[in-house]
């Protein structure tokens, strides 16, 4: 291990710190306190301790650095432009611009090191203990005593609000359970948030908490840049726990009235302060090598300005030599790690060829096949999308997952393998606890490593419980399966507190998540099938209740019903020739509804019934498969026990939405609703085309 | 203080236990586990040391008793009988029985002890830590030296499923910092989750990490009731911290095979296991009484089975007089506490007058005008919505709240007044910390004593972090406001994670929550109008943007356009005749339709703008109303910057829906299914009408 030069970690630090204030100067807009606090661990912490390199970030083996703090992206974009992760100083010149690989918070995207998409506060911690297991369940099933492959380590950085969110409780008391010594979270405890001094709101020990939930703990001052060297050395090593480094430091480090000051979080600092930075700093030689004239404040706020104006950033090539030490120190790890690989595939066949399914999880023609025909006897969905699960963990080795303490109720588990735990990570189950919250980001964090693929699995109604992790998940296009059973009203017993109602709509509101809800055997197949087979996330809900016999086991060729399937709704039993009325709706109520059109038929009607099993994926099918759907002059009664509150007040109105079905993009706000169509020009032409 | 009969404590607690197995077993639905384990508890606790009365069950000072642990609810209903509340054993014998008083879970009716409605997990204990702070509060501003009106403590119980929730430890922070030392919670520490031994999933000290959270801790064996007693006795009257019980129990307490079991959690026993019961506890005396020959296990199961078949359980006439006890005890309190007031009346009449202010918050003509009138020059809405909060909080003194974290953004607080803090509970602004969930369901609390109304407040998005709560607020109709800023995409640079995209829709769908989202400075004062004078929480969105000019100031008579705006959608500019086209949006979208208004009008048509302040309200309106405003034939082009994904399917399409647009009911699914309609027949009936 290289000795840690403080003096030159200062230096990049200081430059990080002017590429942040000019960063977030430029757009007036971000969150400069953050990386001014914590540029010296950061600095420190890639050069030295981050396995890795910026030339290969999908190094499978490579050390995790998760902001989980988000709305300090600047650190993590300028720490990137240092250490050689395809970030210019252009990139960091268009931090928020519309369109930049430099948005307000940090977006999932493994070419530029951004390991998670963060910003709400605690996922990226919770996150983080996910991918830190995804290392232990790795290296339990592919270390070898003579060739190991896995052992990456997990740092993540949260702030207060972090702390404070019970999410962030959920998940650190599960990393104490399961003894995750591999991920050191680093507590930027800088005593400041946003509407103030953090003790009119927090004055627990946080320390104590975390050794209550099972965690090593130490504090350091921040500017104490050995002290922090040390730890960061330290407490990798550390076997049997989890590491809480509480690491004191200023908001707003390096300026002048603004350090130590909450205004600093969220807002530019300002020319004045700026100048005073770069004339104080040790930043002031890369400044001054540039403009030799900017001895003076009024001078360097002048050249200051000008480089607003230009986007073109003050460079720091003196640290060049020490920066790029960084790659010329991990670049032969990673080197050495692949050449492992090479003899792991000659000496371990078997494995190395079972690790490419993991890596690379395929739908074969077998997978498919076996979903497309999966049929059963009437009975609840729930034990139904159970079966179909151990489908797609019979052929993905990777499929991992468990439920919030309700595998008795939501049957979601691995069959007959055994739960993850401390010291032995071979298990496909875990037991998340009762903790919906953590189990969903904790689960994108096994997601984000691309080597598992979770499901996980609670009652519908406490969905709400860990709704922004399923958010993210969406946002991130993670293969993540959402198994939610006790689906509606039909839980019974429980009563309204169980009683899903609003959670259905909710979820297909949701940009990039498809919400399955099948009627039957075949449908629960084709759901399961259609996460398969598709890009990102999805629910599937299962009913408490058996349902009826006669839509199980339907007749007819599946890959042809699949295609129907696919349109998100369908005939499933139809007229010879124009219905006198159309019968729809999903999940449950289609065991009601082919019950009504008995009823019906007795009284001489010609009923259409059509199921509706993803009614986003309707929304986007061709209108003219709608139309021959739902043809106009045919009325349709659609049961589904589920509300539609607030939107029925426009079915059957001729209205022409233009709606934000999809998720937002950082940029100016009028850059953002122009992007996206919401000006009066664009709305204008629009409606004239009526 | 009467000295405790633990001998009378086990009777009454085996009689509990009896009416828990034989209430569960009738509908062969429920929790017996934690009411077997917790019966002693409860009894002593209720019979000795919460002050108060079943004949007084709204006695605005007595203790609270929440069940955190709602799937217990068997304890509450079974307590409320032992205690003289309004529950007959005829009650207990139609446990989970749609229509009955005794459903699956609590839920909130004072009339019968149940403070709250408990079940998804945590937010009880969140309510409780709200109430405790509430009754901090009414003392601060009433209390006088001579003569002292409030200082109501709260009881909670919790099981392992609130201690592991993150909402719990959000809360129980916010109840260290604040020093809520008339607050004693009981953890039921049975190691026993739904899917087996805790230690399966949950290590942690919980002990340690409530101290580290500011709390007093305590164990004690549940079995050693003499010891119970005394950290009864002691607790609450320890100053400064609130106070943890972690009490040792055995789930299912009294059975045989199933004690200990996690089996017992959620199901019924089975008769083998109650005629054990029956024939091994304190109960048999009573059973014999009234059975002499039932001394055999055969017989008392044949008695059992005939007292399932009639609902009529036995009674225990031997304890009558013990538990009256509590009543005569406590009765005298209350006429003292009567007498207390009408002393106060005298002495104080202006508090007096105050406090009966803060009891029946009234919507005097004066707010009313001072709403209806409010005008003020374009800016965003967040900041029109703050100073529309202030005229509440001006004639509501009983108004307080916060947010989380976000004051300096969302500008919701209590303008020129302070924070409530450790030991000075005069304030009206709460810090929550970044703590949604916990600023959620702790402002429930707060809600629920009836006596504060509580506003919350953060950025939009992040609803979803407090969401559980949001729905708790509507079920139980409090008077809660939820002040919610940022409300779309025009958040701009932020991004993706801080853009709300679905959440406009899924405010909506839920039920018995109206969510405004007001296009200018007219329907903001609305909006707060509407809410003041309803039962029930809202949602009042604010922009971050400022808004189009020309919204604003609008002439007419206000009282006449609020009869426009209460039925949620309204042409806020219309043409002469019938127009050629509608534009319609809400919130922000109104100022880009109002432009496009004008470039339509260019081009020669004949616009109508509507403004959709609050779709529920119009979904709910007269079906002429919504037929004139949105007439056949003219198209109408929705701008709305959030997600119609899924529903705008049906848009246009002639689709007449079932659905569930309200909270469901505890009963079995068959039965509440049929009370909402969801039968073949009740659906046959309606399409025929089609």
């Amino acid at each position: 291990m290289e000795a840690v030069d403080t003096r030159k970690v200062k230096e990049s630090a200081d430059w990080l710190r002017y590429l942040t204030l000019m960063g977030v100067e430029r757009p007036a807009s971000g969150h400069p306190g953050l990386p001014l606090g914590c540029a010296d661990l950061g600095v420190m912490l890639f050069r030295y301790f981050l396995r890795g390199s910026g030339a290969h970030p999908e190094w499978p083996n490579r050390d995790r650095f998760i902001l989980s703090a988000g709305h300090g992206s600047m650190l993590l974009y300028g720490l990137g432009h240092l250490f050689g992760y395809p970030f210019t100083l252009k990139d960091l010149a268009a931090f928020r611009v519309l369109g930049s690989k430099t948005p307000g918070h940090p977006e999932y995207d493994l070419s530029h090191g951004l390991e998670t998409t963060t910003g709400p506060l605690g996922q990226g911690f919770a996150n983080a203990v996910g991918v830190a297991l995804s290392s232990k369940m790795l290296a339990a099933r592919f270390n070898k005593p003579d060739l190991s492959l896995f052992d990456f380590r997990v740092f993540t950085l949260m702030g207060d609000g972090c702390t404070m969110e019970g999410l962030t409780n959920e998940a650190a008391s599960m990393a104490g359970h399961l003894g995750l010594d591999n991920l050191v979270a680093i507590y930027d405890d800088n005593n400041i948030s946003i509407d103030g001094h953090v003790d009119i709101t927090m004055t627990e020990n946080v320390g104590a908490r975390y050794e209550a939930l099972g965690w090593h703990v130490e504090r350091v001052e921040g500017s104490d840049l050995a002290a922090v060297a040390a730890q960061l050395g330290k407490l990798p090593a550390l076997a049997g726990k989890p590491k809480l480094l509480i690491m004191k430091t200023a908001i707003g480090e390096g300026l002048d009235k603004l350090k130590g000051q909450h205004k600093i979080h969220g807002a530019p600092a300002g020319l004045d302060e700026i100048a005073y930075f770069v004339k104080n700093s040790t930043f002031a030689k890369s400044f001054l090598a540039r403009y030799p004239d900017a001895t003076t404040a009024e001078i360097i706020k002048a050249k200051l300005q000008e480089e607003l104006k230009s986007g073109e950033f003050t460079p720091a090539p003196d640290l060049k030599a020490f920066l790029a030490g960084k790659s010329e120190a991990h670049d032969p790890l990673i080197a050495a790690w692949t050449s492992k690989l090479e003899d792991y595939k000659k000496k371990y066949p078997v494995d190395a060829a079972l690790l490419a399914r993991f890596l690379r999880p395929e739908v074969t023609p077998e997978l498919r096949q076996e979903l497309l025909a999966y049929a059963q006897d009437a009975d609840a969905t729930r034990k139904i999308g159970a079966s179909t699960l151990q489908i797609l963990c019979k052929h993905w080795p990777g499929m991992v997952g468990g439920s919030a303490d309700l595998v008795g109720s939501t049957f979601a588990t691995v069959k007959g393998d055994k739960y993850v735990q401390k010291g032995d990570y071979a298990g496909r189950n875990i037991a998340f606890g009762i903790r919906e919250h953590a189990m969903g980001a904790v689960a994108n964090g096994l997601a984000l490593g691309k080597a598992f693929i979770p499901f996980t699995s609670t009652f519908f109604t406490f969905v709400d419980y860990m709704k922004p992790a399923v958010r993210l998940a969406a946002l991130m296009k993670l293969k993540h399966l959402f198994v939610f059973t006790h689906d509606s009203i039909y839980v019974g017993e429980d009563g309204p507190t169980h009683q899903p109602i609003e959670h259905l709509g909710s979820m297909r509101l949701i940009p990039g998540l498809h919400t399955f809800r099948p009627a039957n055997d075949m449908e629960m197949g084709f759901s399961m099938l259609h996460y398969a087979e598709h890009q990102g996330p999805a629910v599937v809900l299962g009913t408490r209740q058996a349902l009826d016999a006669s839509l199980f086991k339907l007749p007819g060729d599946r890959a042809a019903w699949y295609e129907k399937f696919k349109k998100g709704a369908y005939a499933l039993f139809d007229t010879a020739g124009k219905p006198d009325l159309i019968l729809a709706g999903s999940g449950s109520e289609v065991s009601t509804l082919v019950q009504a059109k008995a009823l019906l038929e007795q009284k001489g009607k010609k009923v259409r019934l059509v199921s509706i099993p993803c009614l986003e994926l309707f929304d986007e099918a061709d209108p003219a498969y709608k139309a021959s759907l739902l043809p106009t002059g045919v009325p349709v009664y659609l049961a589904e026990a589920a509300s539609h509150r607030g939107f029925q007040a426009f079915y059957g109105r001729d209205i022409h939405p233009l709606a934000m079905n999809r998720f937002g993009e950082s940029g100016s706000y009028k850059a953002v609703a122009k992007h996206f169509g919401f000006t009066p020009e664009a709305v204008a032409e629009a409606a004239m085309k009526l």
